[in-house]
Parts: C-alpha cells; sequence; structure tokens
C-alpha cells in the first residue's frame, strides 16, 4: 500500500486527487493537508465525500508528510512548490508537483512568463516532465515529477504525433483551447462568480498565457527545433473539460494515410482514444482519457488537430495518479477510469 | 458472474445501467438492445464509453434475452413492459423493471393515472417494489422487481421514517420536488431542447404528476392507513439530480430527538447519509446516495423534510443494481459508488 | 426630467437599475455612487453598458446627492439605509429604499428576523410598503418608499389574492420559492463561484430566511389577522428569476370561478399577467411583469398559486422604477418592458 | 408606419424579430407568418410576448404577404427564399432575407456549399450583402437585402480592417468562432437537446461549414484579390451569443498604431465598440453591438483580432431591423439597444 500526502488537498484539483485516491486499491491518503483548512474534516469542506474521506486535514507541513509517506503531491500556488522541495524530502518521498515550478527545463523561461523567482533551480534537472504517452520510461525511478499543466497536456497530447513526424510547418501552430471554469480554481474571485460566469464565452491571456512556454517546450523537443506558437485559452460556462483546437499547415505531399500513421504512435495507450467524429468534452469527462480527432483541409493546406481532456482529471489529479502508478510499478490504469457516462 | 440483458439500453437510464455494469465486478452484459439503434455499436450511440463498451445493440427482445441472461433490465415506455413480461420470462431470468408497470399494486391505480391499460396484473402480486432500504427481505427471491420512480425514491425516502413512527399527521403533506434535465429522457421534444430549459425553471404535472400514487402507497403502507399528498414536480437546467422538499406538520410534542431517532433507521444503511447541514444535489451526483437533512420550525409547528439524490443513479441505474445485488446474493454496494466529486 | 441619485450602483440591483433609468424617458441619473468603484466609470465596471452610460462613480454620500438628486434610490447592505436616512434628506428628495431597513412596520421584528439594530424605528411610520399592485394610494405623495424584496414580491402578488377573498385557510401556508444566482449579489462568496452553484440545487434559510416576515406582514393585513407561514428559498443554476409555489388548503365550497374572481382584482394592472399554463421564469426574463397561475386540486383539497419575476426587475430594479413613477406622477409603466424574448 | 411581413416568425430568430418590431416606433407587424403554427397566436408559442403581441399566425404566403407590407422580412430553411422571391414580389415590397439564399453572388459557390439548386439566380444581381457598416450606400434603395449570418457578421466586421487596411496576409487567415445554442434554430434535434448541449463543448462542421464563403467572399472584395481562409464553429452550452477569434499574420512593419487607425474605420458606427478590454458575449447580449478588441504579438508575428455579438440581435434579427431602418431612411438604431444588462 503507497502511502501518500497531499498538500493542497482542498483546491479542485487537490480535492479530485483525494477522490481519486480514495477508491485507488494499492494507495491511501495518510497526509492530506490544507493551508486554509488545517483541523476540519476533509468531507466538511467537500461534502460528497462524507463516509468515504473523513480525515482531519493537517498543516501544508512537507517535512511532516515525508516522515509519513511515500509520495507526495503538490496542489500549491505557482512559487511554492519550488521553495519547499528539498533533496532531503526527496530523499523521502517522491513528489509528484502538480504546479508549474518544475515543468519548464530553462529556469529563465520560468521566471520571465511567470514574474516570480524560482527557488530550487538546482532540481530542475533532477525533474521529469510527466507526461506518460511521451516520457513513460523517464518517469520510472524519478524522485521529482512535473505533472503537466491541463492546456498543455491536452495541446501537446494533440500535437505531438505530427510535430515527430514531421507532417507540419513547425511555424504558424495555433492553438485555440477552451477551458471549463474549475480551471480558474475555487478562489473567490469576481471573475468565477456564477454570475459572472453563465451565460457568456471570453478569451483570456490572449498572447500572455503561462502555459505556452510548456507547450513549445515539449513540441520544440520532439520536433529537435524551435518552436513559437500561438495559444489563446477561452473560459466556458461549464464546471469541467478543456478542447484544443490546434491549426498547422501541413508539409507539401502530407496524406490523410500519413497523418494516421503518425497518430498510430498512441495505438496501445490506454488513455488515448483516436476518433473518427470530433471530440466533445462531455465525453471525457470523470476520466483520464485524452480524445483526439482530426481534418486535412485540402483547400486551406492545414491541418485541424481537435483534442479533449477533463481537466481536473487528465488535465491534473488523474495524471497524477497515473504518474504515481508508473513511479511505483503499479499498472497504469489503476483507479483511473477510461469511459464516461452522459449525461454528467 | 451473472449475465445481463438490458432491453432501452441507449436512453439515459439505460445507458446509465450499461456504464453501471461495464464496471461491475461480477456482472456481464450479454444482451444490451436498443429499439432505436439496434445493429449499432453502443459506443457510437454513447461515444463516451468507446474502449469500455462496444457492443453490438440488438432488438428489444425479450425472449431472446431470456435466453442468454440472468437478469433482464426493462428500461421502456410505460405499458410496454406490462406486455412482454410474462410467467416463462420470469421462469427464465429475473426480471428488474425500471418503468413504473409494476410499481403499483392496485390495477385501477394504475391505468386511472398513466390512462392506460395495464397488461398483465396477474403478475402484480408477484412483483415487489424494489426500494431496498424499505423492503430489502422481500426483494430476495423475488423474480420480479419493480425499480421505483426517481421522484419517489427520493420522497418516500426522506418521509419514510416520519411516517413510519407517526411523527407526523398524515393529512397535508406536500412535497415540492426539483428535478435535471435528464429525468425528462433523450426523446427530441421541444420542451427538452438547451434553449428552453436553460435559464429557467418551472413546475410542471401540477396536481397530476405520475409519481404521486406511488408516493402514496409506499407511504400509505408504513402508515398502516390511506395517504393522500400533494406533489409537485419541477424542471431544473442541470443534468442531473433531484431534490425533494417535504413539508408536514409535527404530531404534538414531537421533539428534535424523537426525529433524530426516527431517522436512525437508517443509520447502517450504505446508501443513505443523515446530514446537519442541507443537502445540495451535486453532493450526491454519480452516486448510488440519498443525502437526507431536516429541520423542526417551532414557529409554523412544521417539519422540513430534504432529501437529495441523483436521478439517473438511485432514482433509476443504480438502484437497479442494487436490486440485483440483493437478488443474487452480492454485496448490497458492489459497482455502485458512495462518494462525489466536486465540480462534477 | 427627474434627476436620479443610486447609492450601492455597481450590486447586480443597483447596476439593473442603472440600465433601466438610462434608457428612461423622463429620468435622467446625476448622482451614480458605488461605495467600491468610486472614481471608477460604470461602464468599467459594468461593460456592456460602455456608449450608454460612461458616468464616473462618486462617494456614497447621501447628503450631496440630496443636494443633487429628486430621487435617491438606495441599494444596501441592511442596516446601512436606516442610518442615512434623515428627515433632513427626506425634505430635500424622495428615497426609494431596495433594501429590507424600512419594510417592516415593527421595529423589534426586523431586528430579530435582521440581528441588527435599526437605526431610525421613528421613520417607520412615514414609509411606504412600496407595492404598487396592494399600496399604490399610498404610494403617491410619499417621501420615503420602501421597495419590497424580490422572493417577498413573487409570493405576496401570488398569494394577495386568495387571503384578501378568504378563499384559504391561513394557516398551513407554505411557499417554497427558486430563485436564480443573481439573488446572491456580487459579493465574492465561495457559495456564489460557478462550480459551486452550477449543476446543482439546494434549499437554503429553511425555517430562517428574513423574506418570511415580510411576506407575512403583508398578508397579516390582507387577512386582517395575523398569519404565520413557512417560507423556503431555494438556489437555481441561473441567472435571473424567481418562480414561487404556494400551497394552501381552501375554505370549503370554493370553486374555480371563486378562484378567477379573486385573481381579476388584477385585470387592470399593466404588469400582471394571469396565465392557464405554468409560469416559467424565462418567460418574465428582463421585464416588469409577474406571471401567476393557480390549480385546485380536488383530491387533496389544495390550491397551488404559482407566480414568476425577475428577481432583479419586478423584485427590485423595475419596482423601484414603478415606484418612482408613481411618486412623480408619470405613467406607471415608462422605461419597464412588459414582454419577454426567448430564448434570453 | 411601415408594414411588416414575417415569414417564419417562430423560429428563434423570427421571434427575436417579432420582439423587436413589436417595440419598434415607426413600424408595425401586419402579417406574421409560421409554416408549423399558422392559425395560432404568437403568444402562444412564446408566451414571454403575451399581452405585447398576441396576433393570430398566418401561412406562409408571400404573396399575400406582399399585398399588405412594405417589407417583408423571410427567416426560412435554405433554399426556400429562392423560390419564393420574384421581380413581382419585389415590384410590391422590400425583402430582406435572414437565410442565406441571396447572400452569396456566385450561384455556383451557393450550390456547392448548400449542396441545393438555388432557384433565382437572375435576382442575385439585384440583392445586396446587407452589412451596413460596409455596404451602407448600396442598401439603400435596394428592394432585396440578404442579411448576413451570424458567425459571418461576427468574423467580417472583426477582420474587415486588417484586411482593407492591408495589415495582414491574407493567406492563412483563422478563424475560431464559438455561438451559444439558439444559433441551432429551434428544431427538435437530439443534438441541441439540453442534456446533449449542456456541460460540454464540441467544434462542428470543420472545414465545411456553409458560413465560410460567405466570409471569403466579403474579405475578398475588401483585399480585392481571393482569399481563402480556416473556418471553425463551436456549440457553447449558453443560449446567446458568438465570439469570432481571428490569427493573422501581420505585414511586415505593422504597428499597434497602424491598427489602431484600421478600426478607426468604425468611429462613428453607432453599434461597434472598439475595447482595450478582451470582448465577452453577455457584454452585447441582447443588443445590436460589434465588440471588438485585438491584441498584436510581436512573439509570433500574429495579430488576434477577437468580436463579440449577440447572434440573434446583430447576427440575425437586429441586424435586419437596421436594415429596414436604412432602406426605409429611418435613424439606424431606432427600435434597436446598444447597452447589456449583466448578468443577463
Amino acid at each position: 500500500m503507497i502511502k501518500a500526502a497531499i498538500l493542497g488537498a482542498t483546491g479542485y484539483a487537490g480535492a479530485e486527487l483525494m477522490r481519486l485516491l480514495s477508491y485507488h486499491p494499492d494507495a491511501e491518503i495518510v497526509y492530506p493537508a490544507s493551508h486554509s483548512y488545517a483541523g476540519k474534516k476533509f468531507s466538511d469542506i467537500y461534502p460528497g465525500m462524507r463516509g468515504v474521506c473523513d480525515m482531519i486535514l493537517r498543516e501544508d507541513d512537507i517535512a511532516k508528510a515525508a516522515e509519513e509517506a511515500d509520495v507526495i503531491f503538490l496542489s500549491l500556488p505557482a512559487g511554492l512548490a519550488s521553495s519547499l522541495v528539498t533533496p532531503e524530502i526527496l530523499s523521502k518521498a517522491v513528489v509528484i508537483d502538480l504546479g508549474a515550478d518544475f515543468r519548464l527545463h530553462d529556469k529563465s523561461v520560468y521566471e520571465s512568463w511567470y514574474k516570480t523567482e524560482h527557488h530550487s533551480p538546482q532540481l530542475l534537472g533532477e525533474a521529469v516532465y510527466g507526461l506518460p504517452e511521451i516520457h513513460r520510461d523517464s518517469i520510472k525511478g524519478k524522485r521529482l515529477i512535473a505533472n503537466p499543466g491541463c492546456y498543455t497536456t491536452c495541446s501537446i497530447m494533440t500535437l505531438y504525433p505530427l510535430v515527430k513526424s514531421n507532417l507540419i510547418k513547425t511555424d504558424g501552430i495555433i492553438i485555440d483551447a477552451k477551458s471549463g471554469t474549475s480551471g480558474a480554481g475555487r478562489s473567490e474571485k469576481l471573475g468565477s462568480l456564477f454570475c459572472e460566469v453563465n451565460e457568456s464565452i471570453k478569451a483570456y491571456g490572449v498572447t500572455t498565457h503561462r502555459h505556452t512556454p510548456e507547450i513549445e517546450q515539449e513540441l520544440s523537443a520532439a520536433a529537435d527545433k524551435d518552436i513559437v506558437l500561438q495559444f489563446t485559452p477561452h473560459l466556458v460556462p461549464m464546471n469541467r473539460g478543456i478542447l484544443a483546437v490546434c491549426y498547422a499547415r501541413i508539409e507539401n505531399g502530407v496524406t490523410e494515410d500519413d497523418v494516421s500513421a503518425a497518430y498510430s504512435i498512441y495505438e496501445n495507450e490506454p488513455f488515448v482514444r483516436i476518433l473518427d467524429t470530433l471530440p466533445e468534452t462531455r465525453f471525457v469527462k470523470g476520466t483520464n482519457l485524452v480524445d483526439i480527432s482530426w481534418r486535412l483541409d485540402k483547400r486551406t493546406g492545414n491541418i485541424i488537430a481537435l483534442g479533449a481532456i477533463d481537466n481536473l482529471v487528465k488535465g491534473a489529479a488523474g495524471q497524477a495518479v497515473q504518474n504515481m502508478n508508473i513511479a511505483f510499478g503499479l499498472p497504469e490504469t489503476e483507479g483511473l477510469v477510461t469511459g464516461a457516462g452522459c449525461p454528467f
């Protein structure tokens, strides 16, 4: 039984992780922690979990967590994880960070997009970018796993086969992504109020969203050259889900068969479904799946590749469990769902 | 391994049952059937289930189903089940009917509220009303189980302890219930269009809703006298969930301790949670739970008892699985969820 | 041209009032004020109004407002209005208070339900309860108008004819009301976040909601005896709208014709529609209308009367304009809408 | 007083037009018609309009309409308008067609995208593309006005200044557009059910949507060369609103001042607002406005231009009224709203 600590257990991603681990056959939560709600029952904050997880929340103390747990999940504001994780912590527990602090290999890129100092750049080399479908082998045996962002997971997985197989021009890529409101977190902001979100759609962070360099890093590695791309996120009046619609110009002579062959890289992946029909976020809601589809447009010379995930599962907590499963040698799908009910 | 047939597998309740059974450790679907989609893959109709349940849908043929299955679930329009079920079918398979045909013991009550003929009144005596928390012992060994309605499950379970313990006056009970839109089913009706439901709330079926006699039948049995009550359903712009708010006048001298004692009848029930806080449908979404709370109002002499369920789970497919578990001697919670994530 | 001041112009009710007055042919806003946003443009807070109302917001200073305005609208937290309004202010301007401070005639009832001191009980006698359909004649010429609450407007108007005509028993009245989320206001509360409201319904304030004594006061006056009733509000995942479903036992011998006759009291009211069909909040959205319908249930001996309004219009800002129109001798419907688009 | 006929008065666009004309100071509806509901009251189909427009709906008979009306609005399925409009009709009434039949100048382009025959190609030369901000002068005096599509209005108006001023490369333009569900119309389709739309987002019509050639036609004319572009629409779980996010590569040396200057073409337009902040559909809901904003991204060399409209107003009925106002020499904003309440 893997003993798990969760720091930041009462944010939406942390709470989803609490839920998934509560049902995981080979893991148990031993140290659930929350800065805001320490001392309270988890199920008083999330009454849906009453009877399933009634543990008392503890302080966000990583040292204590490392004494009790085999794996520590961090779901904390940007900049905090990098000030908490140390070699000593890593010697005691595997750390899976759901935040952004260890995702970017280059400290200066991090500091430029996040406008904050990185507190432990010496650890960047030890971290692995925890996108299993691309870096599975590197995840095994690592002590520090940077769990990818929600938009980034969806965008990278949708575009990776096209880039890896050199089917598209690497300049001019555009990603137009749409997210449910849980992506904005549980903090009490005016812009997250029901009446400010409902019955509307908006883009935000145009040209400046922090997930941009993360996508560029991973696709550049796949292309073996620097990729600069356009990423635009949107807020959608729904709880969960991300749809990433990716536009790129195809290289000359690329055929539909070429594209199919490129995506066959995923054919044994338990969490990837390549569809003929177009993805809809409801069909992955509550699951760790990525649904992907694409259309070649001979008229324009573009390929449109579309991916859908649940931002709190494959985009956060589910992928963190997937990474834990890999790191600890468990079956990768354990404790994770691969089919969605409807309507949900 | 219990072999299961589902007739009406592509309605919302039927599809939810397909999903639950797909993950059930001791059951397997052998005969999924759909009048509208026979010959097609279930996962083409419900793409969320691709990779999990890709079975071909068959004709709604109960005789064939009975040849192959140990249990037949019926999720059909009112009046159809009573024309399909026969002693011969029942000799071959347990039938769990998610529809209304076998819920009312009295044929004339059925015909008066449903405005349709009952085709097999001789079977009414063999059917058990499948609300496990009240009729568990009678369910065991029965061949014909009438799975309760969604509104009725929520309403009966909320009021039953008060009636059973004689704490309330049995005249003047009012149930004001609210349901998500999946309760209206998947048929292509104007009133179910997104733009006709969204951003609005309405009552419907005022004084005439068919779930009324079902609630009256069960509460009358508990009270051992005839109860006539007011039931008003509402349509809420959300996918799932029922909230039943029940009003009754308390008998003289009834205290909060009396009420607590009455509800303690549920204390070992795996699917019932008695709350101090008020129930919200989101906290039972996707689960087989009933969340119940109550308030005594000394000012008015009323008790307000509130119950919440997921209409497609405890209100339909989940309760059907619970009944199957009981009928076949499995642990009652098998394949069913007792904690809800949030937001979902 | 009536010169209008609005204190609390950036809450949802205040902003709706700003919108209505911006289009009013005989009124102009001269003093828009906001405690939180003083110094900013109204249209920077409400960008939908850019180009229509770009005025700079001023301090919530009632004395200054009284110097410049003929009418002062107050849309402030409970307890604040009663500390601001003075005879001197009233000598300079008509005050229409959208809050609760002057609605209840009895100071002790106010203090008991609102748990706060009333700062100007001596003015209670000068205030009129501004429900035009009941108190129109008293509103004319008054200097202090207490604009009714949203739930109360809907509940009182639905039940008033039945009480006034002695058609129902006055004990045992139950009002089960449902409101859109704008009723919770624009403050940054966890419970108002999109992900906490969406896909759920809940009751709140059961037995304790502050609108209860307001409804009781008005219906008691109509009945000429004390009425104690049960009021239960709910939060619905939609922006706007209130539906009040009212249950009462009819007096012996009451017929449908009696009920029709009772409601004919409204037949010349420009903002009341008596329907054969059941009301839905979408059909009054954005309007100052009250849609009312009812059903007599001979089976139970109850009448179910249903009313629907837009909580921000007839339940707040629209009714405030209606009161202004009456107080200043304008046509009562001026600047107000009596038809709803759909879908909206 | 302009006498107006509306054929197709009970679809969402037709009904919105009924609403707008009901309040228009210089127009009156004389011939409201509906194929499905002829003989019924308009307000029985749209109860929100009870008391405002209770006219009896007539048959969709354009000849009769032309006898009684000065202007005929058509809101009909594709292909029907082109079989109804004749020179004789046009000699009697101005026709404003909300459908697609007269929008494309080239019959073969129409037939290729719409997969249906065009029945009156000889009239294409007499039709004007009724986008007032671009073709105002041509609209005056025309008898046949092709009211633009919803996506197209939003997309063209957002991109037109950039194209007209030669600031962007005309190859590689991408429009990623998102629409509320009323855009799918009022027909009883599975895909429009509440439970199929709610809590999800999807793209549809990728590479094949019929609004593509309409956008290309207008932008090609502005550029004076052929433009081929990528257009992708999405379905959003909300009633109303379109957001078009347009991506293009800027020409060398283009500055923010150049872009501002290009958009100043709209500075006297009553229905266009150029914003510093990003547009949100809620801020134009219920109005005839187009909100536009843009961002230059030096990192990528792209401009992202964003436009928002209400699909039923500026995207359909409101623009039709605007066209009527122009055609009949009325003030262009008459009967149209230029400010949005919030939340709505």
